[in-house]
């Protein structure tokens, strides 16, 4: 197992002019560790985001870059993720200005105030659960907020998801599974963070169970193959992410790339339409980023045609 | 049990100006059966709808009304559904102009022509799977498209989704599980119809599994209660379901209403947009009808603070 | 001159159930009454709509429905409006709750309250305007807020706009213009209402200079003529509105529907979407009813290829 | 006047990293050149874009950066457009893959293929008119579509539009008009291009009149003072752009931005709510960008309260 150290500050964007913090061999098992959104400085009920951020108060430092071996332009970036573990026995979530899915913000303003900040901890307790009070309390069910490739052209915050995977918030980024991520720079400029806790479908306040985390990840490339938008794999099923806003349109695409990726086991591109119209899933991943991410199912058995 | 025929014509309208078809007590266990949404008129891979469907062409015809005896506008109609059997032994779903998904519609024109129209026929095979060739095959999971009380103002297409049901076209509307709507007025003008022997989430091209069927159900009243969206709950779950444009909207709809159901077991409003950040659920419905449909969902663990 | 009373109740819906006021030929000049949103019930700033509108609280009262004679399904109705004129010497603009371009409302809920409800009145100053204070002072420029054809199985609240008119709130829709509606059911059952003294584009708190007024207007039929959304023709422009949401769908529509309409002058419809690309006008009539309107517009010149 | 010659390649992003072209100082009158959308690639009806963009294809080559002379993070930097001339006899117009406003394309993808690729071209005719037939022949109206002063984090494609500005598509930001721009970074990072000979509201098929010019400009500064969105001064008009998804979002901060701008000349946010309900004005700028723009105008007359 190769740990990783973030040697360089970390980026608040998927920055592909930055400088790589290592190579990296596909088939390598590496370990990084990650910041959790607020870089730790939302410690306690009292420390509000708008007095403790500091600079510019960006949010979700990255880790990262890391530089792919042998991935160029219109490769695809396999990484599976084996582990997720919590780097400290607590996690935070918060209502921030102005975000958050019922409160007006920068993208859906209103000439109301926005919801006024509040800040929740969570701490783990003797039955490994979260807990912040007798009734807020849940399971360690992690997963990478941000997991992305750098864009050729843009440098893109970490905030914001897209078709090379970003700030997702899909739960289904999470140990045991395989993202699938375009490359679109040679050395793919890998990066991750934003580890959460636990996160409900939709990310409705805008910040989940926020933590910091060491992350195990193997790296895989499929030469000459492009994919459109991010894709993941579990054991059971194949899903794609769709971003973007309106909400109908991240479904458009989450539904329209599977369909896409059917056809590789020979579905005719009408009849994978149908067997989705009749079996597929979507829910919604986020609800309150720059783009909302919507995921789109089908069964490895259906897919497959088995 | 008893059974309710359907004397007059179906109803291709969710309308409180027609007579109701029967009285109905709160606790009666009663029976009904629904036509498919084609009125049992597409039955091959010839019949094309745009051929074959009668008349103006309407679509989703429905048992009803019935009125609920002492049901009176801001009171709540509590309908749990016992059970769904097929009527026949074949099911259909098609590619229908302008309807889909992923192609232009009414409300999403382009220049470009819709897709084409195509239907496919499924059978009950011996499994009791319904089957159109060896990859399309779908197990028996029958649920409601369409189930609504009437408006005291508006009669509404049945292919419209809306604050008091109508056609959701949700999953989760299944035997087992208890449907709560809005009374807007005195016998609350029930009806129901458009089962659907299996759906996916999102019903992509437009048209489930189209059955006709018997429904067996039972009516509650919660009297002087006012919900403002559908509300469903199942064994484990609570949900809301949100129908609007853009798809956001509905999933606003949804979670702001589910918060207001926590509200009812204690919860502060804030606490509640917190629980729902790190455990709620949030999946799409439906993405092809009048207005979207979005489901946001807790599980009655953590909404009733066991 | 017939002057045309509303002998009935006024209607809160488009509503083909209802009997007609009158049966009225094309080409007849006739004069109809036409009450405010509130139907004159907010008559000062103490007045707030959630204490003075009683019953349902409907808005909206319509005039109508007149009976067209030879109106049949597939037809278009041509309506010419002459004249529009003031009942009284107010006009009324309020913030009502729920509703509003930049408050949360039914459609858009957030965790904020909605902004307090606050009326305005506007009185005929000695130059003719509409004057609450020394800076709130506007012209006289009346237009028919509502103005629809009854659909052939819907009846659609008189805040709804729709494919056959409705609450669209067009400031096109004015003395001089003339309007053209789809005809769905035999007679075509015209309802007008909601006259705005003045409105902005988007009518963005919701409520325009609401007023009461005669109004003068003029039907034609153009028989076996089907058209899919309303048009409207000013002495040098042709243009489509389009209702929908979100608001690029009615932007959509409208354009669509604009190129329909030149390909009748002869234009092929790939050139007329690059001369509405370089000439076309676009602007939002409403951001706030059930639907949102867009209006795009092409100039005759152009159009009609002279 | 002082000519400033791109002596480094174009940019095709709005990007802080690179190294200013030239720097400026207030009251300077300055001339640039700009490129067409294409860099001139497009000549014909026979180049296709898929056939004749090299490279990676990206569009909309910048202008820029230049450096303003004591621009720093917190001003707003004032651009006075005093001239736009062409720099050649014609322009060009195309349908694009995937791009357009009625058709299937990156963000709202459908099963249907997109439209296929044509090229229009306009050729300066005698009476100054850009004509491409006797039909498609247009008035030169030209004004920038692009200007933008760089983002302190991301670099954004120069086929986006953002709260600094970027690919807006805005008729408005044409020759005796101001805008202003917030500066997020130390020399504000200036960039401009992509000339358009003409376009209609919403840029309809997504590619103007296409053409490449001479830019007279002259900056200005107000320090010290935050602006939130691009705002457009004209001779009688106040306007803000706002940029987003769905098109309602981008219409709610535009005028969200102008009631604060109001409050500058003294309005009470609410009597500006009412001021902009019946007498503001709301058009498209384009429907076919990363982001859709809206513009929403107050007459000064009315804003200044005079």
């Amino acid at each position: 197992m190769r740990i990783i150290e973030q040697t360089s500050d970390h980026s608040y964007a998927f920055n592909r002019y930055l400088e790589p913090i290592a190579r990296v061999k596909p088939g390598e098992m590496i370990m990084l560790y990650t910041e959790d959104c607020f870089k730790g400085l939302v410690q306690s009920e009292n420390d509000l985001p708008s007095e403790v951020l500091t600079g510019a108060g960006y949010l979700n430092p990255q880790t990262g870059p890391l530089y792919i071996e042998g991935a160029e332009p219109g490769d695809t970036l396999k990484i599976h993720i084996h582990a997720i573990e919590p780097n400290r026995d607590w996690a935070v979530s918060c209502i921030q200005k102005p975000l958050g899915g019922l409160t007006p913000n920068k993208y859906t303003p209103m000439l109301n105030e926005p919801l006024g900040e509040k800040v929740w901890i969570y701490r783990f307790d003797e039955h490994g659960m979260l807990t912040h009070d007798r009734y807020l309390s849940f399971p360690w069910e992690p997963f990478l907020g941000t997991i992305a490739t750098a864009d050729d052209l843009e440098v893109i915050s970490a905030l914001t998801p897209y078709a090379q995977g970003g700030n997702m918030d899909v739960p289904d980024v999470k140990p045991g599974n395989t993202v699938y991520l375009p490359v679109a720079v040679e050395g793919a400029w890998f990066f991750t963070g934003d580890c959460h806790a636990k996160q409900g479908q939709g990310e409705l306040c805008g910040v989940a169970l926020e933590i910091s985390a060491k992350v195990t990840l193997e790296f895989g490339l499929i030469k000459n193959k492009k994919i459109r938008w991010p894709r993941i794999e579990s054991p059971d099923e194949l899903m794609v992410v769709g971003s973007a806003r309106p909400m109908e349109d991240a479904a458009r695409i989450a539904y329209a790339e599977l369909i896409e990726w059917m056809t590789e086991y020979g579905w005719d591109r009408l009849d994978a339409y149908q067997a989705l119209t009749q079996d597929g899933k979507l829910y919604c991943a986020n609800m309150v980023d720059t783009f909302y991410s919507m995921v789109a199912k089908v069964s490895k058995k259906l897919a497959y045609r088995e």
